[in-house]
């Protein structure tokens, strides 16, 4: 006898295909849908739809968005001549709640990381280029991917790439987080700060 | 200017009141399911409308099934004698699974919880006494619900509300897990296991 029924059983396993989810999870919140009155486990599958149908790249910045180009890219109080290269439009929230930021995004929707066969083509590279060409704006490309072995490698590469344009391409700053305890910092995190020190003297 | 355009927003807020998905991870799963091909979502949001449409209670266990009786009610040669009462659909797979129950099944739904405001009207205790009324092959029911205060708690309600029926309501054994360490055993598993010691002098 199977486990669950076939509907049940689907619902299981596309459940369970979704990042962070694992098998126990994906039971879990199954039957909590399948628990739930039916016009809210409707809505949920509606919402899923809407939000897919309704939202599109935007063609500038690579951004979820829906409409095209996105607020940002359409808001005349930006900078145009600051590009802020992100991994995920997650990262593009991120800094709008910082309130700190006042250039323009392009997300790459991904990183350039070969052990989990993502190339170049993957990620949105080739628009930031097309993006770079068109915009004789734009002064500085500031590279904020994560700071883990693939962002920093995507970061060189577009350094590399972008060496004999004119353009600046500068790296947010790595080191110790505000408020963190010294005797709690990891070794690389530490051996970054010290790298990096910067000149306090009047 | 709003974080989000209105329909991911509300995509984010659903998936957020999931059970065990917190507001970050709702971001991450709304982000991942605006990546996925068109066809993708659309067969996940589908596979929720459709458990939910083909599933129902089975109306004598109230477990979720897609046909009704379910198919371990229905089944002949399960032992109609004994009931096992668990708190979930899923505390049901887990006890097949075993593959060493051969009896039946009834469902709550949930436990008797008063801090959370469930009370007995929220569980399916008033169709557990119904079906006892109508079917007298009934003799034993096993209270599997969890170990918890809760678990306990509708554990002794259901016995002391059998009393008089003559119905054997057992509970199952608490005690040391199978391969655990005494050492590292919980003061409350200790005692359990310590006053349901079994005699085994031959």
């Amino acid at each position: 006898m199977a486990r669950y029924s076939p509907s049940v059983q689907n619902l299981i396993s596309k459940l369970g295909s979704l990042p962070g989810i694992g098998g126990k999870s994906a039971q879990r919140l199954a039957f909590h849908i399948l628990s739930m009155p039916a016009n809210e486990a409707n809505e949920l599958a509606d919402a899923i739809k809407e939000a897919h149908r309704l939202t599109v790249r935007c063609s500038v910045c690579q951004n979820f968005t829906d409409s095209d180009p996105c607020p940002i890219c359409s808001d005349p109080k930006r900078d145009r001549s600051t590009v802020c290269v992100v991994e995920s439009p997650r990262d593009v929230s991120t800094f709008e709640r910082m309130h700190g930021y006042k250039g323009l995004y392009h997300v790459l929707h991904g990183v350039f990381d070969p052990v989990s066969g993502k190339n170049m083509n993957d990620i949105t590279l080739s628009q930031l280029f097309d993006r770079l060409t068109k915009s004789p704006d734009i002064k500085e490309i500031i590279m904020a991917t994560n700071q883990t072995a693939e962002g920093n490698a995507t970061a060189l590469y577009v350094s590399r790439l972008l060496s004999a344009s004119g353009i600046k391409v500068t790296r947010l700053a790595s080191g110790l987080p505000m408020g963190s305890d010294i005797e709690f910092t990891d070794d690389l995190t530490l051996a970054s700060a010290l790298k990096g020190r910067v000149d306090i003297s009047s």
